[in-house]
């Protein structure tokens, strides 16, 4: 396999269809939610993506079979309207292939009707919070507007990058005419973040009014929540004696470490 | 040389043959198996694999001369049987060069008629055991169900990885409608394994019902196993410090560390 | 998106157009320099170039919507001459796409007609220096006699090195029978350097005949001018520490670890 | 710049001209033995070799002009006998791209008549020796057996690599039936070594029946020793150390750190 191959495993005829993706980044929020929306809506799958920029390996199944790494395309109906799932195991392991994969991931999207995606992320703060703020950014104006009114947050991050597949279905998808809207989780980034991925899909499910049951997704941010407990404590710990160690250093001393690169 | 290049050295005719991978991976245990196999079969090559993703160098032979790094396929006959070994001095360098020269095997293999392939790989465990084990993986269900029958370990391994070559040859193979086994040799990982690889080799003979003279690979492993006691020396040394060093933690500080990433 | 793409997003027709490029380097000064001219000119975009070998990430604008990162082409005029700026947020990521990106920035000059171009960096010296001096390279040497009339040091370098768009549209340049002058401000190379920007746009300026308000720059080489005394103190300290270290040593012995590589 | 590039300068016909390759590796022996034998034939350039896979850059000339880095073919006459020389700045920075250059470098050489190539380098050993060796190797039979007839060591390393062009050259020209030889001289490693280079090309003037002035080297050689001899006393020093600590360690405890990779 020398180029990013496209494997349609159902023919699929769809009426505007709303696409989600959920690929592995940051905290894995994307993923978790993506991947419990798939499980909960029991979604079929329809396409497969293979790259030989994931990485050169194949997974075991639960019967010792083996699968080759991929990107998966799934297909459920809600209320009558049709939704994409993107879901996988990686992401392109070099900065060209983010570009070569999520640009045949729009192919696959334009094929079948799609004119707007969400793309679901983690934005990682470094810091434990209690209640994660869900993030948003779009390709176009109008979607900032309707974003707004459902309180997801999209000003105050000019210059901020959204990196991988999630910032790049935007950027690309602008040159092809299709909106496309990111959500991001906030998120510490340093652990597996059930919680962020669940105050994620909990606001996706409004903005898009699906119903989804949380139970399994509540279970995992639990475990979550014990984990930041414990990291919120070390984070503590951490700046207590950070600021005993700085007192008395004049701030402009800092400002020095910041500005050289 | 601008890609990976297939070079035949001999016409060749076979009838069903199947073909036995062995190149460089973990403990070197497969490439070991295969390269036994290899001297004891007298195999006679009749083709070769040239590809600019393995590294940039000749290497010298006995006599002075120089030849280009490769990977080689050979042919022998056991009771009327066709076997291929595919054996080398390296795997691709790079991930996306895995898929590509792994494809190009398979492409000599399907051209010769190769309907079945096993490869032949290290499990690196990381810790030394005294009898090790053989694992198996498989591109269908059938082949599994065989391989449980001569005592291969197939199930219990959910989500685990198999790299490079060894893996490549059963994804890409599931594609192409090749039945692909993949047998690995327990091994600690970090020595030049000759246990393992008489272990795996034994295994291959009896499912192939292949006879195969073990004396040079006896006398390696006893090698092996030498420096493998010395490993499990230093290796129970650690466990004790460690655990001395330990006592009294509560486990749930180790499960941060294990959740993140 | 495969390979770098360009995509002109109005039409321009010029006479006799010089072009300057400023892109990301040492110490940003090359950036600011370019980026400064383009606020002051009013400057208008006419085309823009996208590539796989970027970072793989949109940018967040203030109002929410994002953007691909990219190189961006602008045109101004002054005194009825034709100017183009090339600025952006990165060059390419890895050796070779600097050559594609390079390339593929000529094949835009060139179609508009650039016969001049002057792009704009960093000389980086490790010394924080009080009056920071332009130093010049070019692809021929009547440019290096105007460049040394002009006050900028040409000479005294022989075997060092300009890296990245600035010195590949020299020589690449140079292959398709372009002149091409690199100007470069002296700087310490450890921090962003509005005051070397400012030395240098001044020079530019000079040159090209062009009146620039540099008032911001002024401003913006004041902070950097507070921060390079900081370091000029430190590099000071570690001066006075290492010679005082030092102190009885043979000259010769330094000899061995400057030959050693 | 999308590929690697030749740019004939001059035109010339040859008649059976021996090609001599000296390119930047351990110790820039080979690139110091060809430079100077360069030097002292006074040959014309003749060709231009540029790619992607050279490091982005210009390399400034004393009157302040740039040129794009680049490897070069030169020739000279001795004795009414046509000889090449390959020379540069640097080697392709990517293992694929090594084959890429030496593919294009073989493209001249079989283009102009090349039929035997000597290809110079270093081989780094670690030990600093009184009396530099030349070491040989060779893509023919009859090749070994003339070396050694001049006293080159050609037997003795079996499975020891040749990296780079030196090794690809001996390596890709035996596929295209042209006869190559790498010398190299024997080297610590870790200077730039001109008395290795001073010995391999007084070997090399001697196969070849050429006369070369070898003042000039003569005197790089002489620094080179003072060098050596401290290297020397470093070396003396620290294996004295380290055998007093060692004593009365079981010298079987060494073989594991040997043989776990």
């Amino acid at each position: 396999m020398d180029k990013t191959t496209i494997k349609f495993t159902e023919e699929i005829k769809l009426k505007d269809p709303i696409a989600i993706e959920g690929l592995p980044g940051i905290g894995l929020v994307g993923k978790l939610a993506a991947d419990h929306l798939l499980h909960q809506t029991k979604a079929k799958k329809f396409c497969e993506l293979y790259s030989p920029f994931f990485p050169p390996q194949v997974v075991t199944e639960k019967d010792g079979t083996v699968r080759l790494v991929n990107n998966e395309f799934y297909h459920f109906k809600d209320k009558g309207r049709d939704f994409i799932l993107v879901v996988g195991d990686f992401q392109g392991m070099t900065p060209d292939s983010q570009y070569e994969i999520t640009g045949k991931i729009l192919d696959v999207l334009k094929k079948i009707g799609v004119k707007t995606i969400y793309t679901l992320g983690g934005l990682g703060t470094g810091k434990v919070v209690k209640k994660p703020r869900v993030f948003g950014a779009a390709n176009d104006k109008a979607s900032i507007k309707s974003l707004e009114g459902h309180g997801v947050i999209c000003k105050g991050r000019e210059g901020g990058g959204i990196f991988g597949a999630s910032g790049l279905l935007l950027g690309l998808g602008q040159m092809e005419g299709i909106e496309a809207i990111c959500l991001m989780g906030e998120t510490v980034g340093q652990v597996v973040d059930a919680k962020a991925a669940r105050v994620l899909l909990s606001k996706l499910s409004k903005i898009l009014d699906i119903k989804v049951d949380m139970t399994d997704l509540d279970r995992s941010a639990e475990k979550t929540e014990k984990e930041l407990q414990k990291l919120r404590k070390l984070q503590e710990q951490q700046t207590a004696a950070l600021e005993s160690a700085m007192l008395g250093q004049k701030s402009s001393e800092e400002d020095i470490a910041r500005y050289i690169r």
